[in-house]
């Protein structure tokens, strides 16, 4: 099983897309199978119930809002990521579930424990997760020059966020074997090269 | 803590919301502060899942739809059963997690462990369950005559509707003291009085 997916720190804006569309390049000039996806999302059921969670409009007690982006990824790993693994394919996925423990478990309080629970019913767990670690100033700038509105999780205040990126930075400390940080501050083509050498390493030797 | 709901054997058509609504009237006869609701739904955000739910051209896989039914109960019972709890009214439910575990775990194989460590992660447990057991030809007669299109699960076969069936009397047979089945072919007058002097006893003397 190969399930690599990036993660990141501190809100949107640590250059996750880009990225995650150059290590997919590389991978396939190196004549590999790759499947990139993203979650909430990426299936035609989980996509519908993405725009829902995303939308500011919608008010979901933490408790639901957690159990639907769990919903979103069953049917994302049962419809799109295990039929790819079945055909060892490389799965590059964008968020998963470190992401909900980091968001709802950490930013939102919701039971840890339960997201535990949750995550073990799915049954899927990454070789290798990347997280993307930019200075809130830097995400703040590159989101600025998206230009895009804010989804419903970019609206939380600075509070969350601080309380989102130590939730990712104490899950990179519980499982070093599986979870790198990488500085996504400098130039996308330097991070690029560390990322490319990082998957190289951890999956292909 | 008062959650009473009633359930069902065979399929839409056995007098469930008829019955709701009869015994939420006499209830109130009695002076007493009744809260009726549904699932799925019961609050904004659920009643915009629901839709999703029953519509026959989603295709969600077994798991995911078990876990969006689960997001749909934990927004309705933070939102509106635990509220409805504490200013000590009785909630009349119109389906609750005994119709997950019949549909979803003995109709769709989903694995039963994982639908009660969801229904832990919820924390609620209704102190009476009414389970309304009509024979299939009685169901599919009001059906008829209520003249709807069939929504999502009403559209699985028979052999669906049987392991349906088998599941609410594995329930009830599991757990006497809460759930009680009663015979829903007869008039529906014969019934709800039935229905009231059981919720009398079990609840109120």
């Amino acid at each position: 099983m190969r399930l690599n997916h990036g993660g990141k720190i501190s809100g949107e804006g640590v250059g996750k897309s880009t990225q995650l569309s150059r290590l997919a390049a590389v991978l396939r000039e190196q004549g590999r199978d790759v499947a990139v996806t993203r979650e909430p999302g990426g299936t035609p059921g989980a996509e519908a119930i993405r725009a829902l969670l995303l939308d500011p409009a919608t008010t979901l007690d933490p408790l639901a809002d957690t159990l639907l982006v769990f919903a979103v990824r069953a049917d994302h790993v049962r419809r799109m990521i295990r039929p790819a693994l079945t055909r060892c394919a490389v799965v590059l996925c964008d968020r998963f579930t470190d992401s909900t423990m980091a968001y709802q478990g950490h930013g939102l309080g919701v039971d840890r424990a339960a997201i535990k629970v949750l995550a073990r019913i799915i049954g899927l767990k990454p070789d290798l997760t990347i997280i993307l670690d930019a200075p809130p100033e830097v995400a703040r700038e590159r989101l600025a020059a998206r230009g895009s509105s804010p989804d419903r999780y970019e609206r939380f205040d600075a509070g969350f966020a601080a309380k989102v990126a130590e939730g990712f930075r104490s899950i990179a400390t519980a499982e070093p074997e599986r979870c790198v940080l990488i500085d996504a501050s400098g130039p996308a083509d330097a991070i690029a090269a560390v990322i490319a050498n990082l998957v190289r390493q951890k999956l292909f030797e």
